[in-house]
């Protein structure tokens, strides 16, 4: 009798405070199952109920072999599709199915691909501050360290600074003010541009937050700077208009996190818009689509960035590592150290202990361990003891407001 | 002390056998509340965790009058966004709104859109056989109850034929053929435009599972028939191809109802290589967004034709029924008639029991009530007696399979 | 120690009187070694030569492990690149590599591709006789041993006729009448569908020799027959023309065996100009990017046909049956068939004793053995036995030449 | 009884360290013979083996004087084509077809290519340096000979710096820093307009490694330069993204000596991304493409710079020659002058000897003779004693490693 699937389970834990999601499949061989990464942890519920309601009693019985047309399968059988809630719940399975594919052949994932085409995996950390000092100290901090690539923020993603007046409004959510946000960004850059010249390599995300105006003069006043990459400076729906950003300036440009359906990068990686893909792996529907994302970004000249934050288990973060290793058009990995202080659950001690095999990051280059398939396991008993908070996450984070009081989307 | 959301619940019911999700959205006035169709009957759990867990208490507190607002606070707060799960969640939550706020105004919903713009609202509804003689059965019944738009298919939707010899596969799914597909319908046509000549109005729908060069040649040789229109002829994912069957053939093309993204359809209304919108209200995020996407199709001259299937509630029907009489480029409506017997969903006893107020039909048109807001309630008790089943809808039906085994989504 | 490459031999054979050029890489482990195809077999000496002179002294020492970075250091140390030769060298290269990571893996490459995809590969086969009543003859024995897919061709590729005048001229090459070539085509075409209805789907080559509003005349005149495909109606420095003839006819369009350079397939691809990319495995580099291209291909909708003619081991037609079985949007496989007495390179005994393990041919499908890696071996001492002859190969057959004596490429 | 050829011979020597092929066609006047350049360094033995196994048996017997029709043939009987051993063995044939019609003619060549439209052919030559001063100094020794436009690389063709801090990598192969070659180049710039002023034309080579988007912002930062032309700042498989480049900088910028296809050079030069074409000749396929590639630059106004590398005959650069005088779009002809004792192999006292009647420079402007033909004899007896070696040339310098490992194609 040959391999087939016999469970398929969810284990959610929130070691660090943040709601993560695995995904388990259990086969016919005892020791044999795999492990994926399904954590959209801003409506994680929905994705546990996809996976435990509708995933669940399909792929019991069949081959774990056929991973393409069971993600086709799964595509298609919930008709509607290419959304963040399934498309994630695709992904832990298709990473569950990608892991048992290595260890069933005896090698880490990056083999199947192809194997190794460079030595290491060069990555950025962030680097992020309430003020410009703040900011420059925790820059100096990740120097130290051996990074070389980092992003810096200051005031929060797209801006959010809690000196600056906030008008009476009715609305919940931050507050967000386009211009002190872009004039406090250049200064910062001034700043670090003046202390470490061209010896470190910065990157800023501006998270979808600007008008499409004030992005193209925000990374035109960004030139000069030689960022490595402007990131997310528009939002998903609008990405036509990185063709007038392009037009005007060549700073940069990466894009992608919020990315769950192909019309939203087959157009600008084919006019050559953009300069970094950085899709959310699980959000696009795992590895599979992934791999065939790398290929479609070669053909046009464009590099990868995969989303690497810290919502995110260290499986997805090791499935980043495998394709980064592989792809001949890697240009850079996210990496959110939680040396810092501020991303606990990256790569803490306590997600070292939970995730065992998490990729380690070196001077600025992070490396994978040899063990097949993905090479990262999960301790369930010590998940159990973070369980997740049921409670709405931080919305009031995600949702911005001008000060006039209008609602910015991400 | 103004009006204020005190909750929001979810009532799951299957009153013929298909899983319903409504939203109801209750005030700190006793008899004001709202009611709007959420259903996602392939995934409908995933729906209501996102209503239950993530919306409903973001909703609780807030003044119900800022439609608007909070549409653009709930899609942009759970980051990732514009998939079936968050939309649906979404819609039924923006339909309640809207019904909360009709009935504030003391108007049906159709009065704040504008008002009328005719006195009816055309409709098409459904002749479906597993052969040809069959389908022209049900043409002749229809067309005696008053109709003269009807969607004609053989063999089920794709062409599934039982018929046709099905190959030894080890994967599961419905068989598809689609030269004897291609072959069945353009007999069917034939043989209805000799019985009727161009007394009726015909549609089809090929639901997305031709190969694009398939579906270039079917609208092709479907020209001579003088369609309503050919609907769903590709993909979403492949929706360019538009253009190459638009090149070739003056078949009139719907298309819509998987889309989910604005990218989706914005390009080909924008270049007009459709004529028919069709999506699928709740699928694209409620009422709030269709309101828009009539006015972006109106600006290149194409016309709705809401998707109107029988997984989905009357207070949906209603909403479509709604903004069709209010639009200036209302095309036609899709309107099951359980009259056939074969969609008792739609408007059987048991329905207008369970949601009273739904829109009628007659003579081929479709009328609403006059009540205000959305006009249609649901029954809660009866609701009750008609659990939902948990278990995995049809997705043999869903996922098709090429002679030679592979895959075929929708 | 780890693994690493030992040699790199190169084996030349003949067994049916067409050179094949199969590459050997052996290994420090005495039982693993891999096998590839280079056969391009019009220059095939050439292509022996950069094996020998410059990719093996490169090779050896390395790891087979990582292929995309061999593949990337070889395409690239040349300087000079996608070309014939160099591409078929480094494709045989790839290959191997890549049979040597099956055998590692233990599994089949198809499984490292995914796994399977259908339960077998549909494929055509070729019916080719000098009138059209001896075509049709071939047809029925075709048809009578199961394939329902069959390529017809009638006096030759592009229709070369012996019986057509020819007149005086001093130029070599075989004579090419492109009216009579069309009409004779177009009568075929008549006589099938007269005789077999819609039962059988067949394809034909027009083989890049018809100037290109011929080529457009010819597709529009083949509509009304319903082919699987036209193939090959355009040179490959002409595929802009597919623009004009995609505005025309809706006739399926193949192309693509002359390619080696991405910039001849991305266009017609991207812009959606053709319905099959048909390209030689090893004109384009092998395995490695034609993995890509399946990915780029399928982005657009458009599906594979790889080219699978004689002049080409049992290990390349293996390598396109592990793509095939893997690939989501295959196609058609082309198979010629050694039944016909037509092609004994393709599959005849002698070949199934020099290269064990060729996939076989059963009612029109395709099947691969379930050995790890490619799956096909080669017995050299029988190979042998098959020396390849070193004139020069069919140049005459090639060089068409039309009545007035101009050459006309392929 | 007509001149028939009567034999085709390769002739390699190595007279400086590069293997170079000569091809001399012979006929059956004694007297009368041709030569051509068929010089691809990297892959010779494949290009020899072509001419001799495959060119030599199909041109014996064959009418010189038919160029074009003889060009047709050999481009279309290897079926796969446009590849640069194929070409580079038809370009040596050409070129010495050419050379006969010319003496038959008694005419230099370039007198039927329509005479001379200029006395001189102005010329750049090379300084280059491991640090900015030496690429100065070299610079004023170039001054002073006579040159006023000079190509300026320093450390290396893009950048190779054995100053810069190498990692730990187990691949082979060249270390590359795109971000301190950039730097370098520009603080070079800077010194040579402090010193220079106006008073001297510069042209860089950054030789197709940079990443597009890294090539945009150098070029950008290049303008306030004024360089006669950035060259190669894309690898021909990217050259779309020369419209990025275009949209954002009046840099001139020269590209096409990687080119062996017309997919290559057609869009950029017909949408004017370009404004020098620099082919190598060779590589093309010999005089016949690249004269009909000068009149289609002209239509768009780009003009000619072809490549002329140190790895090439003097015939070859004969031919470049001829073509350049007789061109009314030439722009400039590279020239990589011995006499800073860089580069013996062009036209030191060996090559004088060996290859009597090349091309001189006087004053920055290069002179042919008025031998009929091209010009430029070799002498067999001299280049038999500069037998070439076999061994693999010099891959580790083409292929560049960046900083984390990744192989970077030229």
């Amino acid at each position: 009798m040959g391999i087939e699937i016999r469970n398929v389970r969810v284990i959610c834990t929130a070691p660090e405070g943040v709601n993560l999601v695995t995904v388990k499949i259990e086969t016919n061989e005892p020791e044999l199952y795999g492990v994926g990464c399904a954590t959209f942890t801003h409506r994680y519920l929905a994705v546990v109920s996809v996976i435990e309601e509708y995933l669940r009693p399909f792929l019991i019985g069949k081959d774990p072999a056929n991973i393409e047309d069971l993600w086709q399968s799964i595509m298609g059988m919930s008709y509607w599709r290419n959304g963040p809630v399934l498309n994630n719940a695709l992904a832990g399975v298709d990473m569950a199915l990608w892991d048992i594919k290595g260890k069933m052949a005896g090698m880490p994932l990056y083999q199947l691909f192809g194997g190794k085409c460079r030595s290491g995996i060069p990555c950025y950390t962030h680097a992020e501050g309430a003020t410009v000092e703040q900011t420059l100290e925790r820059v100096e901090a990740l120097r130290e360290r051996g990074y070389r690539k980092i992003r810096v923020q200051v005031g929060g993603y797209g801006g959010k600074n809690p000196n600056l007046h906030k008008p009476e409004n009715p609305f919940p959510g931050a507050y967000f003010d386009p211009k002190a946000y872009m004039k406090n960004v250049l200064k910062l850059m001034e700043k670090l541009r003046m202390t470490y010249g061209d010896t470190l390599d910065f990157c800023h995300d501006s998270h979808e937050r600007l008008s499409p105006i004030d992005a193209v003069n925000f990374a035109k006043e960004l030139e000069q700077y030689n960022l490595l990459f402007l990131e997310d400076a528009l939002p998903p729906e609008q990405v036509e208009w990185f063709r007038v950003i392009r037009q005007q300036t060549a700073t940069p440009l990466a894009m992608g996190e919020l990315f769950n359906n192909p019309h939203e990068w087959r157009t600008i990686v084919s006019e050559r818009l953009i300069d970094y893909i950085r899709v959310h792996v699980s959000q696009i529907g795992g590895i599979t689509p992934a791999r065939k994302l790398v290929a479609f970004c070669d053909a046009y000249g464009v590099r990868t960035a995969w989303h690497g934050p810290v919502d995110m288990t260290p499986i997805g973060h090791a499935v980043n590592a495998h394709l980064d290793i592989s792809s001949p058009n890697l240009g850079v990995q996210e990496w959110a150290d939680s040396f810092t202080g501020l991303y606990p659950t990256l790569n803490g001690p306590l997600m070292q202990e939970m995730f065992p095999g998490m990729p380690e990051s070196r001077d600025g280059y992070l490396y994978l361990n040899d063990r097949p398939g993905i090479g990262v396991d999960i301790d369930e008993e010590l998940a159990k003891k973070y369980p997740c908070t049921e409670s709405l996450v931080s919305w009031d984070w995600m949702l911005a407001r001008l000060p006039d009081g209008t609602a910015v989307r991400p």
